[in-house]
């Protein structure tokens, strides 16, 4: 696996019980799969040389990020203009969209969308990076301005009820295993809770998100996870985003499904048989730590463990820096409110040193 | 961890969860843990140089196995007439048994017991290696001949209903936690089978098991987890033998219970609050995978995968050599009868590349 953040890291974990051989390529022998993985190389993942030379170990490479500059992968995943008139051929319902080189693309855009609309960087964002809204002409002028140099497309503000995500496995060999529909919710553009399966949702909506979610694996060509985040509106659901690899709206499956969307991913790039999706209990909630700004993250895991021994730490062994994803906590079981409650508890006191209720959704 | 079997590799997984910091002190690279931890030391554990250098790099040292030669080790787990003088001090029932230094020990004692007798090796057994069924006066002397040099315990044949085990985890602060009591099916002394929780058995029984698994623990003062191995028999529980460390009547709980035996194993070694130990699921399977004639149990995954996408299998990286535990399949969910088949047959099918029915139990 090209990268070793803590994709690659839940990954390894799924490599090992599998048997598979796994190796990472990490840019600094202390990141996240680095610091637990016996198969680790160092190296850049920029540099074709380094690629070739970690390739030339494995027998089949797969990426934790979509930050490799390969023409390919840029015109599926890290273009999101390619990606948006890729959807529009296979019939995908998306925000209306439109490139963004001067303020007059995004005024005339907003003449039909009307105002907010959302600016968005072309490549490299993640966890709402690469996202900003602006609410009328003034505020798009200043932030050109403040943006010149980062290819943009503008976007419309879509008014949705809540947001959605959408897991599936595709192989070479065209097997696919699609996960239960999940809610996410975002805080500041970074995931902070996913709910699986997504509350209340109707039978006819998720079986609606669940083949436009294979329909788009097989569209795109998948190899591996793919996650399609969905926005759900009164219209009907739109697709927001695409990320081919084990997905942040996937964690809750380690604990919550039969197969875990790591494992899943492993089984769907060595074109072995998927396993089954199905969850593993009525209802699971993940909610993601963030860095606050106390670093000692782990003199407070005792105090979760003691307060509530049933629910789920995943430590990703990263430095803390305030908002940075550090771990995960799930909780699963019978009763969702009590479970939101308890997985967020643990969450805030790991970020901050105090147990916060629910994050806000 | 010293040692790196299948029980490190499993505990190796479970501490990238925790964000801990894990190595293991390995005979050898390729062994089971030494595979897929990046913190591997190769050295041997029966040199006390070796041991010293790798403590020193830990901030708390645990076993995977019974076989280090340090005397307090020894007198609670290696040598099993003193841990069975240990058990009688406790007040713990377990089958009768006195030293075998001569025939004459043998048939004194199976005078008072009848015959069959077991003739159990002192140190070093595992796996149904160091114990010989006798039947009679004749087999005794056979026997005593060809074991020569190895020092010998007499022991009464139990004729018990079935085998249990019951799983505790111990932290030096004291707090302990007790798992639901399995039923353990055993095939020419080599575990194949665990039944999660034991089929049928009384509440009373139940508790009983547990009470004293945790009193156990507590007497015999364990840090970690401690399995204790019972006969149930028409006149009650006998306890048969104790493993201080994970163990393979506990390879159900990563699936099948909130907190994994190896999870469990890390917090207690840590003295960390113990995870809750309860069942996951209403019946949890788990069958070993034996070697068989045929080595390539790698080629065989595809087909299980294929079969059943809902039994889960643990491959432990182990040479495959016939008779030799090189991995586990473990099956969740409510229908113990379907449960025991798709774990029998995916297990079978890994080790021999033939479906079988259930083992005998």
């Amino acid at each position: 696996m090209v990268g070793a953040g803590q994709l690659a890291r839940m990954t390894a974990q799924a490599a090992v019980g599998l048997g598979i051989g796994f190796r990472v390529l990490a840019a600094a022998a202390d990141e996240s799969a680095a610091q637990v993985c016996a198969g680790t190389q160092t190296g850049d993942y920029r540099s074709l040389d380094d690629l070739l030379a970690f390739g030339g170990r494995c027998d089949v490479v797969t990426f934790d990020h979509e930050h490799v500059p390969e023409p390919h992968l840029r015109a599926l995943e890290q273009d999101k203009r390619a990606m948006r008139a890729r959807l529009a051929e296979l019939g995908v319902a998306c925000p209306r969209s439109d490139r963004a080189a001067c303020l007059d693309d995004v005024t005339g855009f907003a003449d039909g969308s009307g105002w907010p609309v959302v600016l968005k960087a072309v490549s490299g964002g993640y966890d709402g990076k690469g996202v900003w809204v602006c609410g009328g002409p003034e505020e798009a002028a200043e932030m050109l301005a403040r943006l010149h140099g980062i290819d943009l497309m503008v976007e419309e503000h879509v008014a949705f009820e809540r947001e959605l995500a959408v897991l599936v496995a595709r192989s070479p060999s065209g097997q696919a295993a699609v996960y239960p529909v999940v809610q996410t919710i975002q805080q500041d553009g970074i995931c902070r809770e996913v709910l699986a399966p997504a509350p209340g949702l109707a039978p006819a909506t998720a079986a609606a998100a669940q083949r436009l979610g294979l329909a788009l694996a097989a569209g795109v060509g998948v190899t591996g996870m793919l996650a399609v985040e969905l926005f759900e509106t009164p219209g009907g659901l739109l697709v927001n985003e695409l990320a081919m690899r084990p997905h942040n709206s996937g964690h809750w499956t380690i604990e919550g499904a039969r197969t875990s969307q790591f494992e899943q991913h492993l089984r769907a790039v060595l074109d072995l048989p998927l396993g089954s999706p199905a969850a593993a209990a009525r209802h699971t909630v993940m909610v993601n730590i963030l860095g606050g700004d106390d670093p000692r993250l782990h003199s407070r895991l005792a105090h979760v463990m003691a307060a509530d021994p049933g629910v789920k730490v995943h430590l990703y062994g990263k430095q803390v820096r305030p908002g940075r994803k550090v771990g995960h906590v799930t909780a699963v079981g019978d009763d969702i409110g009590e479970l939101r409650d308890r997985a967020a508890r643990a969450a805030s006191y790991l970020s901050s040193g105090t147990e916060q209720a629910q994050p806000q959704g």
